[in-house]
């Protein structure tokens, strides 16, 4: 096995790459994500623990978000009097690892002191994918130069916040046993509580040692200091193991607070008796049952960066999603940072969902019921805003809350005012995206329970914003004006392709879904709750204008923006860091020029393929790919799919391998706030939907392989109408693999119609 | 001029001693306190900038505390590519001096980076005297190997807390002609604004220089980036000047939050425009103004520490005063942490108030003001807990609050429960405190005005609650049980011997004063108000229960106390960390054992002087100093001066330096949550009313110096009666200068009784 397409290493220690590392080595298992903070601190660090689903609001003027939580990681490590920090002194040796088969981060170091004194130094940190609550450290030291006398401190520090904004207020603090410490935490204004249990344990040469403890409690601090003696060449190991859970848990509705610290403590206790490898072998086993033995991809590339590039996302991808609780769904940072505040966006639907549509569809069918969930949000929403059906918010959290979008942003450069931000109001194509994923999802797993339960109702309800939404048009035509579309460099435009597009696709399948579901009961049932008015959506539908191609295929991608002016991109085309257009230009100016953000026209004959010719597609590929600036990180991996669809081989992989370096890449600050989460789903949509060629056309699954040059094969799974296939693409044949063999699945491969049972061989060339 | 005896240094940079140095090293000016963090940010610093009187409440499940504002002296310092740090690289020629004198604090270094570049940097510092809502900053670089290319961020950020609890919400960002920033937070609960407003300044070789600027703003946060280039040899120089400004301050009074922003912006230019050096000089020569040309004590001492010490006295105590606003008061830390939260304790009365008396009565009036201004939530408190009258807080703050002791405390290392603070609850001679206080502030300054105003009504309130809190005892007797006296290491206690000698004394002054306002409008005016019922004060005062010395002169501390079991204490009293007793024993076990943590018997001695023999004194000392593990800041000063009383010369002298160590001294952690201001209070009095032999006795003025052998001259000044006087002591002659000269002073000089018209001189031996 080839380590190095296991594991994202950090060879060297740099203080500016703190943040980065942080995010991208996270560690977590949906319910919780831990940024890869350092046991010893530094400044520029941004510690962070994120519990999926605990959003609150620290005051009126802010906008709901995901609390970050006490840090348990923090350990003062006092060495022969001397403080152990890779600033003071030097060292050698240093590495940082993740282990993506085994999701163990672990980090060495030979540090000299500046007194002159070496000691060699091993972290090692498992979050258990077995045990979700659980967070588990081993620390290794071992004086090499002479004796050491050391001082350790450790505990739960619930002084951390949300850049300033403390979400907690200060629970009880407990000592038990004079062992285990205990903190708990409420979040001030949605009243969840968060109970933190921790043991630690210390050990010579693998053997228990009885240390003196010392124990002290300050503000939202608990904390034991330990000091014990280390001979020259013995090892000090240090166990600590932290148990977390919150109100918000499902096993502990109900519970009081002290119900919740009682089962902390006893949990803890069964916790702490695994010991550290005992946990960390659990959780890795864990790993290969869910991920690595279960739904691989595989990709023999000349370059290993491919094949870690897809771990690392598949790893994120299992990372970030809260499979556990159909109550909340996934972060745009996912749980690795305090970016976006947790709020879940389109990148789920469009960017994220696919995976698990095809990987994990439990947790897709969850990451679609928080939309059906979140339901009466939506229908405030739309209401609000003199609507009916659902409007789905821009960004979303608490089932209940509809929009949370901020209303202001960063600075402007030219008013030195704060940038409104207008997404919340106006980005509408949300509900489109919504109905998509239960789309897509229905179309490639066929859950008919879904579609009854959940499904049906959330294209109705988006089916029936949009009727309620549409504008009459002097040209007797209805509009859709004054909204943002994909590009979100352009504000308030009328007639957005994309959206446009896709409400009268929404419209449509609402439609198909009515007539289906004619003289059902399940229809009857629906019609007593809600208002579905199959006239209107027809009527809509039918008098709604999409723009159709120009003579030279180019779709305008709003009213306005083929006669904007153009400029000069090639300084930004070629930034190192995203958005330095407005370094020149203010968002008004950026907003009157032909420049993209992002994918936009392009993403609508993406996701719309069957309704564009290939003369379309290339037209607008050709007009809108110079003049987009890839600044949303969601850009990239849809170009690359399309540039593969149009047999730019060489561009297709450029365009992959910056989708990949978007947090794995050289760009230290860039994923400081979190990973991207929109672009990992990325990374894995270019692999199996773009080189692998995996799609859902017209909801009809088709498989059309385009290996890169440098791949010899690709190897993946994909959950297909109920099935578990495995489907390895080479160079000269296409082999497909039921697993499951409980039914066939029809497949279109390289424009051939398939039936698969057991097994599919197919020759190419 | 020695300078060693005007500077406060810090030779070498130590990382441990960051908290203490912002401590000590803190500067203000009673309007606000601002830690003496570096420019740089190190871990474990405790970035601390408190703003007078406004105080929020985080949580229900808190007291309210100042909240720890914006801060304004970060720089992120950049020099060719190399984050300036003393952690990284090494340096020379360190020295961090806060000179007493101008109020300046400086900082200087010869640093040489990583890459083995080496640069000169000096950081200037001033928090104006004159104008009390400026902070002014320089820093100066000096490349001296090659050209630099230098990167600076600085701004504003509120992302600062108290300990993790955020008392901000995020208010408007803004810049203002693309160079002035200002940034606006307001408390959550009190609603007070705080608008920051400043300006950035880069001058060449002291040439205004022009330099592009990239704004940014982040949560809470606003900054600015300059990047430019500087010669080998060159000087670059910031000049930073920050104005502050609070809806609390007085002329803010009813103000929008936008005329504030408006009014920071118009007084941030005029201040800017005199530039660093025109602040730093106002600043100084207001400090000369106010207290060195004024108001110095000097002393020729062969120890040059204690002239030292007497200046950081004389320092601290002027900038913690908020003599600005009488809405205000001392905090326990002063401005100069979030130590006890910024709350009032009896600290102001019997530490800190007998400066202020003595040297800047206005100041001491301001003091007592904010006890009659508290007088709604001291009847308050009294009403709630079944009493009439005043009884006041323990901890105080807001004028109408009330009690704000917090309810627990650190952990019990028994039971792992955090322990009860019982103070706020029984800690009752805070009432008999505040009467003193009023009391000697008129017995030193014969301020009528005030006593009409103010004062006889403190006192009356006083002695009612005293009357309303005595309890019939089995004996026939009135007694107060169930308190904390000044030894707080006793729970709990019945009939402590300073509760119920200064209760007894209240009622007295309430009785003697009645009794010389009668048939006076003033008190007829006060009965409308008030119930004053003399009867009753005169029948509760003569049957008080008031321990008398024992045969051998021993004062019962408390009713239980001489009973105690006796323990070795030799552990504790040469500790090194006050409250090392708590290492071995828990709170409840220490209540049992004839274990003081402070002046209690030896305090009521002290302040009731005139009624204790000189044998009972001795008796007293004998006994209770060995018990006295002086684990609080405010019992050395006291033992100073009454060693200095019976004698013991030397002791005295030992006691004054330990005293002085308190902050001064080499514990490095002691100050971290700011400076004891109590104690402080008692490096002065130890000098004046110690060796100096200014006192008030039975309320004359008497004056007895009795300098140290190593002392040879001390000079002081003092308002006596309305009158200034300059007080000049050495071994051979005491000479009494009356500055004022509009009236005589009667003063009792070592036991004989003068009348002081212009001048005194007193020959001695």
């Amino acid at each position: 096995m080839k380590r190095d397409e296991w594991i994202l290493k950090e060879d060297g220690f740099n203080p500016m790459a703190l943040g980065k590392c942080e995010s991208i080595m996270c560690q977590g298992n949906g319910y919780l994500g831990l940024r890869a903070a350092t046991e010893e601190r530094y400044i520029g660090e941004r510690r962070g623990l994120f519990i999926a689903g605990t959003f609150n609001q620290f005051h009126e003027s802010e906008v709901c978000e995901l609390p970050n939580a006490a840090d348990c990681l923090e350990m003062g490590i006092d060495l022969n009097g001397e403080t152990f920090s890779l600033l003071s002194g030097t060292f050698k040796d240093y590495q940082r690892e993740l282990d993506f088969e085994t999701g163990e981060l672990h980090r060495h170091v030979e540090w000299t002191a500046p007194s002159g004194d070496v000691y060699v130094l091993h972290f090692y940190r498992v979050v258990s994918l077995q045990n979700i609550h659980t967070i588990a450290q081993r620390v290794e030291i071992t004086p090499l130069s002479s004796h050491a006398t050391v001082k350790l401190s450790t505990g739960i520090n619930g002084q951390m916040t949300n850049s300033g904004s403390q979400h907690f207020s200060e629970g009880a603090k407990r000592f038990y046993d004079r062992r285990y410490m205990q903190l708990v935490q409420t979040t001030t204004q949605s009243n969840i509580d968060f109970v933190f249990t921790t043991d630690v344990k210390l050990l010579e040469n693998g053997k228990a040692k009885k240390v003196d403890t010392h124990i002290a409690m300050d503000r939202r601090k608990i904390f034991s200091a330990f000091t014990t003696d280390i001979s020259k060449g013995s090892t000090l190991t240090i166990e600590k193991i932290t148990t977390i859970h919150t109100s918000r848990d499902k096993n502990m509705d109900g519970c009081e607070t002290a119900e919740i610290q009682a089962f902390g403590l006893e949990h803890l206790k069964v916790q702490a008796a695994l010991g550290y490898a005992g946990l960390a072998k659990q959780s890795a086993e864990t790993w290969q049952k869910l991920v690595w033995h279960n739904i691989p991809v595989t990709v023999d590339s000349k370059n290993p960066h491919h094949q870690l590039a897809l771990r690392f996302a598949q790893y994120h991808l299992q990372i970030m999603a809260p499979a556990h609780d159909n109550r909340m769904n996934i972060g745009a940072k996912a749980l690795s940072g305090e970016g976006y505040k947790g709020h879940t966006f389109w990148d789920t639907e469009i960017f994220a969902l696919p995976y698990y549509i095809f990987t994990q569809p439990n947790t897709a069918r969850s990451l679609e019921e928080y939309r059906y969930l979140s339901l009466p949000g939506a229908r405030e929403k739309a209401k609000g805003n003199g609507y009916t059906g659902a409007q789905f918010p821009w960004e979303s959290a608490w089932l209940t809350d509809g929009e949370v979008t901020p209303l202001f942003g960063a600075a402007d450069i030219v008013t030195g005012l704060p940038i409104p931000i207008l997404t919340g109001l106006i980005e509408i194509h949300i509900s489109c995206d919504v109905c998509l994923g239960v789309w897509q999802y229905y179309m490639a797993t066929g859950d008919e329970d879904f579609m009854e339960k959940y499904g049906y109702e959330l294209i109705f309800e988006t089916a029936t914003f949009w009727a309620s939404r549409l504008e009459d048009g002097a040209d007797g035509l209805l509009h859709i004006n004054n909204v943002i579309g994909p590009d979100e460099y352009k504000d308030g435009v009328d007639d957005d392709a994309f959206t446009n597009y896709f409400a009268r696709w929404n419209l449509h399948l609402a439609m198909e879904y009515y007539d289906k579901l004619k003289d059902t009961p399940l229809l009857a049932r629906l019609q007593e709750r809600l208002t579905l008015d199959y006239d209107k959506w027809a009527e809509k539908a039918e008098k709604i204008y999409v723009p159709a191609p120009r003579e030279d295929g180019v779709i305008p991608q709003n009213r306005t923006f083929l006669g904007l002016k153009d400029i000069d991109l090639t300084k930004y085309k070629t930034q190192k860091q995203v958005g330095s257009i407005y370094n020149d230009f203010n968002h008004e100016q950026i907003g009157e020029m032909q420049v993209c953000k992002q994918a936009d026209v392009l993403l609508l004959i993406l996701l719309m393929e069957a309704a564009f010719t290939p003369e379309v597609k290339r037209a607008n590929w050709n007009y809108y790919e110079p003049r987009t600036l890839h600044d949303s990180s969601l850009s990239l991996s849809t170009h690359c799919i399309l540039a593969g669809d149009m047999g730019d081989d060489d561009e297709a992989l450029a365009l992959f391998e910056r989708a990949c370096n978007i947090d794995m890449g050289p760009n230290l600050q860039s994923s400081n706030d979190g990973v991207h989460a929109g672009s990992i789903g990325g990374i894995w949509q270019c692999a199996v939907l773009g080189f692998g060629g995996l799609r859902l056309v017209g909801g009809q699954i088709r498989l059309a392989p385009k290996l890169p040059e440098s791949w010899d094969k690709l190897t993946f799974y994909a959950w297909l109408r109920g099935q578990k296939v495995k489907i390895e693409v080479s160079k000269t044949e296409i082999i497909l693999e039921n697993e499951t063999k409980t039914a066939t699945v029809e497949i279109e491969i390289n424009g051939n119609q398939h039936v698969l049972t057991d097994m599919l061989n197919i020759k190419l060339k």
